[in-house]
């Protein structure tokens, strides 16, 4: 284009064409077939050094366009060797999860619209969609209609924006005036369990409340929260100045799957609103664990949780769609939104009645996320859902009942959900040497676990991680992967136990 | 499974068959090409009614399986009628974006490999692949090689996290005790201009410092931060007892797309360091206007970048990439992990010297948007990365000469980059009837461009949004998507004049 005119021709500026699209991305979906058809080959966890990636791509990015097919073929060669695959049916660490067919085409789908769902008027679709699908989601767990509920990238950014709703629920006036260089203000408090999410810890750095703004209650036997403790806590910090504004319950705690007792929490939490005379958010947890309430046989994970303000659970966990989707409900949608709505003219508009869901949290910019928990939700069905979820923790009772059975085996905490923690207390492994510690057969033991679980990853079969468990280092199997049939879990199990067997002196 | 027995079919309990998503995949290919080719044909901005889209939207999830093709079809029939086409070519509204081919392609490779690149080893081609494409982001904008970089969702969240930076490296312990009942502290203050992004405001409301945490400076006649104001607002404030913490400038603001003389802020600001014996961090906002430094002729754009301690640019807004990706350049990691930083024992490595993302901010989980990037700019190569974005200069300068020449509209500011900001001033527009306003020809006009805009949008021709002006309803047309050709360009010029016509008398 010069001298103001205008050349019809794009002269090559424009994108991809679409009939090179359309021949690329049927080769890409090959790709993908191919990939999950066979990925269970491959070794789970990335088998690559420290900058070995990194040291085989080039340094400076191509001044000239490379052919799509280049970058495919380096997918291959360079990536996929350093790759952990998640999508693998051998994947039994973290949370085991589900890049589903269904919920891959819809991020295709949802990335070729590329609609930014700031405001309704920006894709009517995109907020009703999101609307409804949070809302079927809020059906299939069985809460109350009361809720509403919007799509965020994680349960770490949910449980921040549900924890600023309960800060500017305090009536402090920190929208406005913010935390810093108020006498007035007292020292806040956030109270959780120990075997929180760090996300409650993260929440409140991020917020201004610190680490100091979070008080962890002790947890039972089975290392759910301790109301009674929850409640003595809370009363104490008041005697010292402290304003408690939010309680975070746990539904499946990251280390060990723990349920926290909502229905007593809640009870504690509505004695000490009456004693009180002001308000305290009630959030609950729920990223992975519930989920597990879509069956009818473990709803009762969710007991109480009517009772709750708000409620993140996270379908890129266990509901079998591509991350990042993670749902929050909550309750009083007011409050959310007059935490965080800041309206500049330039995305002002007159719809009047319509969701604007930039108004609910900290980002502008949302992609289409509800498209691919739609095809997801559709696709499988509440039944198919319903299905899955239990056949997973059926799993898991199975790994419990081989660790029971398994005399080198010991289970370390209850597993009510889809992950099982245990660890082996072999008699043929040879006493630590005398040290600090005060039990050197544990810690013996302890060494000996972190042989066997390096052994197995190693071994590209299987990828589990740990936890610690009282100072004991713990093996963590999670299941909930829809990729993992009950034969490969079968083959984990004799890999757990081949390579246990083979630190044997 | 039943009885502790394992069965080795799934009994229709796993994912979507590969051969099955091969199929559907397929189709969801040509329906994403065949998207793409007519996309131009269709209302760029959803003609529906508030509710509508919802209404023909099932209330309750389905119980069965549905077929996927029924899910598809009803992305045609009930979605589409709704989504507003940020991927079509008369997309002016806000700015203009590109969900390119390879883009598109690099979601669905990411979804399938679902890797969570929360830490090294959870994928370490993810993290490396992250550091690799950052750097090369960062070589095409010519930053100095000490910046490291992260992929965030949003500039919001690359903003916040960037100014808890800022807070932390304050040296007043917030991070553990927080800025809540803290007699010791003072008044927290960042400074950006009064055209500034709202990102900036909530992020100072998420972190706890208010909107009163956050004081405007003016701008010169270009709405370019004035440097002189800047450095006296934050002298007043340290004799009022506040502790200013960081400068916010902006290169594109959001409205006119002014770029704030960086070289002269960094000077103040290292002035001013001296003088008050503390950090002040210099955090530039270049999500959009940032990538036009990709073209040798717009370089200047980022003259004194050099001096900021992070910069936020969005490879989804001017840089073909589908949304969400944001990339973040900063120089004290170091200050950013200490912010940040919380390892669970469930999630302790012992890989030593590789980098771990989740301490780089708030989400823990991230999914592989380096995979998109490094796609778009492999395909494109630096070069055609450059010439699109000069082309879409060039498209604004069209647009700056065609509204010169125009006998009734009037450029309402500078366009420096690919956005033109302008308002009809026709004669023929008959005074508003006198009332408070002390300019009822203005206020006249206003109303005839709110008239004008609606009617161009409701056209389904073309998408336009709007500023506010010193009080001046002003339109504004973004160029910058690789779908507007010159000549699809030359008939949303044309719409314009029509409906504009249409308003006269």
């Amino acid at each position: 284009m010069s001298g103001g005119e205008l050349d019809p021709a794009q002269h090559g500026l424009g994108d991809m064409d679409p009939e090179d699209l359309r021949a690329h991305g049927h080769r890409v979906v090959d790709w993908i077939a191919d990939y999950l058809a066979g990925v269970g080959e491959r070794p789970v966890l990335a088998q690559v050094a420290p900058g070995e990636v990194r040291d085989r791509l080039p340094e400076a990015p191509p001044d000239e366009p490379e052919p799509f097919e280049a970058a495919l073929a380096d997918l291959d060669d360079i990536l996929l060797p350093g790759i952990t695959h998640w999508n693998h049916p051998a994947f039994h660490a973290y949370f085991s999860i589900t890049g589903s067919g269904p919920g891959i085409l819809g991020e295709a789908l949802a990335a070729a619209l590329n609609v930014n769902g700031m405001l309704w008027r920006t894709s009517p679709s995109a907020t009703e969609l999101e609307e409804t699908v949070v809302d079927w989601l809020r059906q299939l767990l069985g809460l109350p209609g009361d809720l509403r509920g919007v799509i965020v990238d994680t349960a770490s950014v949910a449980t921040m924006v549900a924890l600023a709703a309960a800060r500017e629920r305090a009536d402090l006036d920190v929208r406005q005036r913010g935390l810093a260089g108020r006498p007035d203000l007292p020292l806040l408090r956030i109270y959780t369990s120990e075997e929180a999410h760090s996300s409650v810890e993260k929440a409140a750095i991020t917020l201004g409340l610190g680490r100091d703004g979070v008080r962890t209650v002790g947890t039972d036997e089975q290392r759910r929260m301790d109301p009674t403790a929850l409640g003595a806590a809370i009363r104490e910090d008041v005697r010292f100045g402290y304003r408690p504004i939010a309680i975070v319950a746990t539904i499946g705690t990251t280390s060990t799957t723990a349920v926290d007792p909502v229905p007593a929490i809640a009870e504690v939490r509505d004695e000490l609103v009456e004693e009180l005379g002001h308000d305290l958010w009630l959030h609950v947890d729920g990223a992975y664990g519930a989920m597990a309430a879509i069956d009818p046989e473990l709803r009762w994970v969710l007991d109480g949780a009517e009772h709750a303000d708000s409620l993140v659970t996270n379908p890129h966990k266990w509901l079998f769609t591509p991350i990042d989707c993670s749902v929050l409900l909550l309750r009083d949608v007011e409050v959310l939104t007059r935490a965080f709505s800041l309206v500049p003219e330039y995305l002002s508009t007159d719809d009047g009645e319509v969701t604007d869901y930039m108004n609910w949290g900290v980002q502008l910019g949302r992609r289409f996320r509800a498209l691919k928990l739609w095809l997801v939700i559709r696709y499988f069905g509440r039944h198919g859902l319903q299905e899955r979820i239990h056949h997973h923790v059926e799993q898991a009772r199975h790994v419990v009942a081989w660790v029971e059975k398994h005399p080198e085996l010991v289970l370390m905490a209850p597993a009510p959900l889809s992950t099982v923690c245990f660890r082996a207390e072999p008699d043929w492994v040879p006493d630590a040497a005398t040290g600090e510690d005060d039990d050197p057969r544990a810690r013996a033991h302890d060494e000996c676990n972190r042989r066997w679980l390096d052994r197995v990853n190693a071994s590209g079969e299987a990828f589990l991680s740990h936890t610690d468990l009282d100072g004991r280092f713990t093996v963590r199997l999670a299941l909930g992967s829809l990729h993992t049939t009950d034969e490969r879990l079968e083959r984990t199990l004799s890999v757990l136990d081949r390579e246990l067997a083979a630190l044997r002196p």
